[in-house]
């Protein structure tokens, strides 16, 4: 098996592991169902693999929880853009 | 900095991400704006990092990786039994 591919895949699907409801988000403008505290929980913590791999110089750590980060604004933005509409 | 601190928290509050997600699923027995699509992109991903981990040998990408497979395996599962709840 190539298990750079099975490395790649890996980090490419979570990376953009909250695109897909993201996109639900944009598409529905509900929220109701949506666990706040699972976005702030992920938040917290791909921020701080973020700070641990610029720590340990590890450029893969960096631009897969960069990513997951930036998605993770995009999706805490629109949860509070949607939060009153039920 | 304590920087196993730092990498222990990224991984406990990421490896248990998903966990207010099932809370609130198991509360309000409604999934309607929950993406499945990001359950399952989680799913495949998790997998491949959970055989990339037991390929390299690393044990905290293998226990990280195995317990968020789990909580996702509920949580498909309960969005599957909610999911015609409207």
């Amino acid at each position: 098996m190539q298990w750079e591919f099975v490395g790649s895949g890996a980090a490419l699907l979570t990376m953009f592991g909250f695109v897909p409801q993201i996109l639900k988000i944009y598409r529905t403008e509900s929220v109701a169902d949506v666990s706040l505290f699972m976005l702030l929980q992920f938040f917290v913590g791909i921020f701080l693999w973020l700070l641990y791999g610029i720590h340990i110089q590890d450029k893969i750590l960096i631009v897969s929880n960069a990513v997951s980060f930036l998605t993770l604004i995009v999706a805490i933005g629109l949860y509070l853009k949607y939060r009153k509409n039920k």
